[in-house]
């Protein structure tokens, strides 16, 4: 019995277990596990890790913002996400005011079709909710959309009422609702006094928009999900602050699960301060936060509390772009690059920093998004029947993170200069070789809509 | 040597201390403290507690709501609160849309004057803010009204940015913010859902106000003072999870003051479920909570986190006001008697329970409210120089509650058939008797307006 | 390729995946997952779920006590958790006074020689520690017995010396120290107290026994692991005060795990109450708490600061040994039944209960007991290589516990007349068959001392 | 009416009021609080501050410890006590094996004849305790004697058990209990450890006594306060870890206080480090922390969980009794001088810098202690009644600390060069001038026993 494809003698990681086999794959999904398969094509794993390929449930390619548009679109950024060992991508489609949901989601469809290389899904942002919207929430959830977005800062907020009709109606029919948590009282009030006193510099950007901003909306947003009973899904939490609150309310029973990014774990505040514009490379929503919060964060992972690391990646170049903001930091374009280096280093920061163990690195970059966002059991595991999404993962591999490694189509990156070992050396979508060695193997387009099932609670 | 007044042989209570001491008063103020005093009058304690009078800093005389008026105005209800041993109130004059601040204390002058027997100020709540009347908070701070309040619920609610307006600006000029903290979103939603699904009576005002939409206001309020360095106070907090709120910005050091009333102590959501409409006595916001709230509430008060018992008094009568919303719980004037009983209430469940000492008692009841709101050291203290505000209390007088007993203007209390042992027997006021024996000394109009100094942070 | 044995077409459960396969078997070990196995022998598991086998880390079997014995031997024990689903135990083996610890093996190695169905394990509770003893730890250790319990309470407890002595020994060879936390000088003071004021029935064994006593000698441990760095194991977690130190520990970076037990997530000291002699059935140490603890350690559960659940199974009859203290509770022996229900239990009344999911089922009762003792990665999996421990679980059967169904040598069970649905329809140890539909297939002796490696922090 | 002594125009400062009046004396007691008092002799106080002599209720004069004695006798160290605005110490007797507590008690009254200038109480400490000592507390009780200590740590510690019947002893006849908190085992293990290791420096002092150890015993002090009922005074409370246990004990409701003291809110385990042996300047137990613990005993202090501020005080020369400990930190007499400067260091570090109003610091240091020891309302009130026991504090007086200042009898001080503004001016203790700007007027032997009566509960 000879199967498509075997990656013979790796170490396997799934979530929970570690144990040396190898994996048989036919028709694109996994169809065994053991020791001597054989297959028309064999990788040799031999002193590597076999892993579920990464799932990152927070993208924004193509994203137009404040006038331009995220430099990455479907195909450079699923190839850079595919280089990084992650095999599938929920990205955000942003309703426009009058749109339907369909017709957001269409436009998605169109920005991601005969491009992407790896599958992806659609999370629906609601910036204009109508009683017919709220309706078609039930459709989407029915057609594969099953997570929302809102915001609770910018132009495109939504009230509180609005919080409160989606959390309800997604709770009823087995959705979820993501949100983006600040104050934007708080944060419109501060831009505007520091832009009157002449404070232009990018370090305003953080000082506008401070972690009790971020605290307070999240504090919000749960209880709101308490009162209505609706599951809510916070995402890239940055503070202690904040965290507090999503504990607060998991202690309480809520429905509530929230993610952070690496960004918030390894940089920092700090970072603003780099010479001349420099510190616009990081200028994000919410910002990049003071030191001491960075090992709460890590703490959240490790208790469960942040269930699982996406990127946030939504880049921009440092020229041509963020210098929109030279003389003005709110009109720095919001977003930096990382759907990349994302595993490695969680590897390196997690794993090799001794926080947690290699399980957990699966657990947090990919079953566990899979589970909450609908893609498991398709996504996020190593399991008989499962899509063959999987990453070969060198451990010993030594990489110095910089532009020229990585695929992401930007001018920076913000780890330029990181060092870590162990590094993605294969990746597999359905049983297709989309990298191997540093080269790209799959065609653009070859990347599948994925309509997802329901959200689980974790 | 010798006082116009003298009261003898009393057991004096301070917020810190108990001493057996005769009072000299002397041209309205406390002239001296010591043994063998004579005076032209002489009142006899002996076997009684002198205390500062009782100060209330939440009351609504005279106050329009919902298209009726309290019962009570500035006669009946400083009559009612003399009787009970409070010397001074502060009660909310409310900015009408398009008034300036000024305008409004003169329309809340209009109504106390010639009508007040016991001393009286006023906090402005702002209904309407503009450029003009944000500098008028400055102006009205050093005219004698240093506290304000906002809605963050109603109709006349105040947007986040609004409350840091006023809260950033009587940081800079030495004034306070009290806030009404429900979230407005919530209660109107869960308001329209009742009563969408027929469900009119009164227990259906608590279920539209839970606890959370208190806590979620409570929290928000507290994270705008501290990110704008305000000093906040928190009007009638009555549930755990809002307490927690104010104990978590106390100890990152915000200043942030909460307040709670005897009802939030003593009465619950049960009460809602009294036959009939009996249930509409106890509509107020926010309502009453389910008991398990109550214990939290009485250590709060013992680990100083609420720093003062106020009354929240605005009295409409069950018979011709509370009837409004008969067919409607949203249509039942908010609001319910108390201004009376509080002082003999504290000692009652307070004292008498062992939940606490006397001294706490007058901390609480008095000087607490006094330092908190600008009264003190006028009011508020029995030391030397201070207004001679004086209630003598009998610790041993046994009284049963009940409207006959009491002298709100209003058909019904909330504490009918309750039982106390200790009740004020007399109330003087800058030195006159008030009230003696259960009978009325004094004519209305003999009290003034307080203006009042700095808020002192506890 | 055909293998020893299939299980086929049955939900495989890990302790994060779910997934529908054949698990094929070869030489004991689990050789094979994918589809279309075939095998010698096959069961069918269609419509059923495959575990891997449970680990219980906590039995008594053969175990003196106050002058008696627990009831069930190694042969009789083991044979109640094979039906029960579970496939290997660890035992605790206690060191008499002069003796070394391999004495102490030695013996408990007798007891379970040519009877255990199921493969064993020994913990080496530690009663006469001396430097020899101290030493001797390292050698264990090596030898697979990486694992010591001490007593804070009874007899044969430690000092606080000889505590932090183990956990600096332990943690410098890579070994671990579980501790019965139970503070002794309250539990002997109050003792005496209740039976000089003639207070003898089984309820006064609870209120000598306060949780306030178990929290603090958790306490203690928790900050003598902290002060050495050393690993420590709190075994039968009863009561949220002790949680909240384990959790405090945790949080502060300790190298601290707990368990709990189904007795106390699902009875209470409510059950002391039965009518006549029947409340020391339920006469163990720790006792059985108020109900109000119970929410708090499935909480503990979910948050993963207990890290599994045990049985601490130590089996006395009701009639012949728990009556040796019908005169005086102090002499009941202490312990009660509990082997062959706890998988069903927690299956019922965590997962059918919507507490939590399967794969976290998977977690308390197999994996996380077998990392954290070193068990794994042979025991506690359903990985490739693993030990072919599995158990095949019919979820829709429905039982009514009773004596009659289990087959623990005691004559009560203080489960009787629960009832569930789901349980355990065949167990394999190393792939043979044990237990099979109700029958026993295996022969006494078949089990095996397990040498345990290096355990693990979760 | 004419007084014996009359202090003019101060400002007077009780726990609660400040206000501007005249202090009539009569017979070494309060008799009058007023304005124009005429009396034998004036005491201007115009611009100064009038409080309550401060009371200490922690200090060790003529104390042997290791084979020396602290170097201040009840003379010395009352006349310091007195220049730095303390009127009533409350030392501690301890008991030799084999006395009975009333022996013990007179030994100590040996020590005080004849030699205090300000009034003096003792604590007993429990070192031997049997049934006739049990039966002994209740006399001593009721002879004025109500406080008890007990030592966790020390060859003359106390079992638990001890600690208990201690505890149960004294909440039924109304006494209290005070414990000096450290786990034993920890300090003994990791002093024979580091002197094992040749590290014989002070700073190992500090390192074997880590904070740990203080709060494992601050929290089984605490919870067996709980088990028992009984009322729990914890000394020298010096760090974080050890206030979240009482904190948590009071949250419960137990009858826990606790104090701390100057040198852990201003200096820190960096004072070890001070160059050759200055270290040993600072050896004291529990030793003085890392400085991160400074800001939560702040803190502490203002929420009330510390409901004091004591010395500690005894001192040991630095040439001729530290140095007994040169080669060895276990060797160096532990303890250091404090007993002078307390007002003025928490005047200056309390109130000047802000953290709290004047009024607390007259409950920390005078009224608080009074009451918690059963002082009140003899001492630390400035009450009708109360003895004359009262310090004249100009707050504008600049002082340098320096032992040329101070009236301690030994040869440093530990805030040597430490600059404050606002010193004492004059003490009187019941209506005597015992000290005046900066001259003694007092006799040795002055001072009296003070009876004590019931402990409070803050």
């Amino acid at each position: 019995m000879s199967f498509d494809c075997v990656i013979r003698s790796g170490t396997c990681i799934t979530a929970s277990d570690t144990f040396r086999a190898d994996v048989g794959i036919r028709n694109g999904k996994i169809a065994a596990i053991g020791t001597d398969l054989s297959g028309t094509r064999v990788i040799d794993a031999a002193g590597k890790y076999v892993m579920p390929g990464a799932v990152d449930t927070h993208t924004h390619l193509d994203m137009p913002f404040g006038g331009t548009v995220a430099k990455d679109d479907f195909e450079t950024g699923t190839i850079a996400a595919a280089f990084g060992g992650t095999t599938a991508v929920v990205d955000f489609c942003i309703q426009s005011r009058g749109q339907s949901l369909q017709q957001a989601a269409d436009t998605w469809h169109a920005k991601a079709e005969g491009k992407a290389v790896v599958d992806y899904g659609f999370h629906i942002a609601i910036t204009d909710m109508t009683d017919a919207v709220l309706a078609e929430m039930k459709t989407m959830i029915h057609a594969g959309y099953p997570s929302f977005k809102v915001f609770m800062v910018y132009d495109f907020r939504v009230s509180d009422t609005v919080l409160m009709q989606a959390l309800t109606q997604a709770g009823e029919h087995g959705g979820l609702v993501c949100v983006h948590a600040e104050n934007n009282d708080v944060v419109t009030s501060l831009i505007h006094k520091h832009l009157s006193e002449g404070k232009t510099a990018p370090r305003y950007h953080a000082l506008s928009r401070p972690p009790l901003a971020e605290a307070e909306a999240t504090g919000r947003a749960c209880k709101l999900a308490q009162i209505t009973g609706g599951p809510l899904f916070v995402v890239h939490l940055t503070c202690k602050a904040a965290l507090q609150e999503v504990k607060r309310a998991r202690r309480a029973g809520a429905s509530v699960m929230a993610e952070t990014c690496p960004q918030y774990l390894l940089l920092s505040q700090d970072n603003y301060e780099e010479p001349g514009f420099d510190g616009a490379k990081y200028v994000m929503s919410p910002p990049l936060r003071p030191k001491e919060n960075q090992a709460p964060l890590w703490q959240g992972l490790a208790s469960g509390d942040l269930v699982s690391v996406a990127t946030d990646h939504c880049p921009f170049d440092f020229h041509g772009q963020k210098d929109m903001g030279a003389d003005d930091f709110s009109r720095i374009p919001n977003g930096a690059p990382g759907i990349e280096p994302r595993l490695a280093l969680m590897h390196e920061f997690g794993v090799n920093a001794g926080r947690f163990a290699l399980n957990k690195l699966v657990a947090l970059c990919s079953t566990n998004p899979a589970k909450a966002f609908g893609l498991y059991p398709h996504k996020g595991s190593l399991a008989i029947g499962a899509d063959a999404d999987i990453v070969v993962f060198d451990p010993d591999k030594n990489v110095t993170l910089s532009t020229s490694v990585l695929h992401e189509n930007v001018d920076y990156t913000p780890y330029e200069g990181v060092q870590v070992t162990g590094w993605p050396v294969a990746t597999l979508s359905r049983g297709e070789v989309v990298c191997m060695d540093g080269r790209l193997e799959a065609k653009p387009g070859r990347g599948q809509f994925i309509r997802r099932g329901a959200p689980s609670f974790l």
